[in-house]
């Protein structure tokens, strides 16, 4: 990645902005045609403030790091189908988000024509190979506060029915066998192998508070049996899942993100061994691998989605 | 299905071989352009004699069969790369398999343009849709001796590195924990879920020996609990693997074939309701449905092969 100066004129000509709704925080940035950020912003997510206020929020955002763009891509929590641009269904974590004509509002809002995708599915756009290559294909997992997905085959996006493709969280796991699911089901990923959910398990394994996961980690590395088992059983959990998962798809690159692995390379080394010890004879050679970008990757993907994805436009009516 | 007599000059023209290659049967058919079986014939399949037999005993099927013909499809056992036309990595129910040259061995042998694919994959093909229908996909499982797989999206088969897409009995499951799965790893759906698994579990939890899944079956209609529970075990956990499957690929339809689920509506049953308990809110409207074709769909899928994967002509060298 450069950087780019945003008097240049060229850069700003056809540039997008890039917005990333999360459930507290919003982040905008406006990128150059280079895949440059050239400016950025963020405020906090109005959560319990309804639809309309998101939406509000999400224009002001917006305009604080316009400069000629040419149009708006969203990554945004819940499930979105981009198609129609519309939140297909979200959890609570955004107030009466379900439902929300997310493109057709923030077009209105700005005069622009806007793209919009899951958060998660938008970040790993910015996996996606160059566009001439159709061959490529891989498994996106975010493993975070939740866990989500993205899976791209012959170098697109895999959307599916109601834009639900890549909730590899609700794949049904060993590991979880009998917890309930935030999704009503009971015994998936999510609820085992999400930072919370490892340090749920400390807590029941040990019988002790832990405020986040990174606390967990310490008490790991500190020789606390309890906690190295937490993270391990976490790991495990979905390096199966994952290893399942690609005898189904047979990607030619496995990327797991988020922040949880960031939590030490004894998680990741205990995930690496679970995923390749599940891969059919074809397959031996593949390993997980990290994300290309850092940070920047959700605003740098909601980019992005102006070229892969529907664009709508001000006025349309849906 | 409509048949057509072979004295027909417009279907000869343009009508295609299907080849289904089993471990222990070779079935071939004369497909007319509008899908009519024309012609029909089956031999053993030499299994032990190497892949040099093999491969004459399909060029022998497809001569029995041929009324000028235009390109030869095959189905066969193993993971194929459709691509290369060869026999990426197989079990030893054929002997010497693995890394069979079968389009060009085929090709030479018969003097037409030949395609292939893995068995299951070939079957599933005729269930895609309209080659117009760009937006269409689908999960297919074969439930059977052993558990198989195919994943469609937008219209198009899901190949995979090396092949491999579609191998969902090796997906981890809940079911089979600690179970040692014929792949290598453990604990795969394939080791609780095939036929052989539901009779191998009656088994161990009967303490009786039973020969197939239809003795199995017999018990569990006259009120056995163990045999109920054999089959309501495999069924839930072929249920639960298919809602988590459809949560990452969002299929517009999950297609259940093979010669398990015809064991009966129990059965049926049992799995319908374990992949609805997975499902996420927007998939909550999806079943699970039997395939269109019964016994030719592999022959007939096979004939498909040869305008949907590439075609391997006489003299090509590899």
């Amino acid at each position: 990645m450069t950087t780019a100066r945003t008097s240049q004129p060229a850069a700003r000509a056809t540039a997008v902005i890039g917005l990333d709704l999360g459930g507290t925080k919003i982040a905008a940035a406006l990128v150059g045609p280079d895949g440059a950020v050239l400016r950025h912003h963020h405020r906090p997510t109005p959560a319990r403030e309804g639809a309309e206020a998101v939406l509000d929020a999400l224009a002001a955002a917006a305009r604080e790091v316009d400069d000629g763009a040419a149009a708006i891509g969203v990554a945004a929590a819940g499930v979105i189908d981009p198609r129609t641009g519309t939140v297909t269904s979200a959890t609570d974590s955004l107030t009466g988000w379900a439902g929300t004509a997310l493109a057709a509002g923030l077009s209105r809002r700005t005069g622009l024509p806007v793209a919009c995708d899951n958060d998660v599915r938008a970040t790993a756009a910015t996996e996606l190979p160059a566009p001439d290559d159709t061959q490529d294909s891989f498994v996106y997992a975010a493993i975070g506060t939740g866990i989500g997905g993205a899976v791209a085959v012959d170098g697109r996006m895999l959307h599916g029915s109601a834009g639900i493709a890549g909730h590899l969280g609700h794949l049904p796991s060993p590991e979880a066998a009998g917890l309930p699911c935030t999704c009503g089901g009971t015994g998936h990923l999510e609820v085992i192998a999400s930072g919370p959910a490892m340090t749920a398990l400390y807590e029941r394994l040990s019988g002790r508070r832990a405020d986040r996961l990174e606390t967990v980690a310490a008490h790991a590395s500190a020789g606390d049996t309890a906690a190295e088992r937490a993270l391990a059983t976490g790991a495990r959990a979905t390096g199966r899942a994952l290893g399942g998962l690609a005898n189904v798809v047979g990607p030619h690159r496995v990327v797991v993100g988020g922040g949880v692995p960031r939590v030490g390379d004894r998680y990741w080394s205990a995930l690496t061994d679970a995923f390749r010890a599940e891969l059919m004879p074809p397959l031996r050679d593949l390993r997980p691998v990290r994300p290309r970008f850092g940070p920047d990757a959700a605003v740098l993907g909601a980019a992005l989605l102006t070229r892969t994805v529907t664009l709508h436009h001000p006025g349309e009516t849906r």
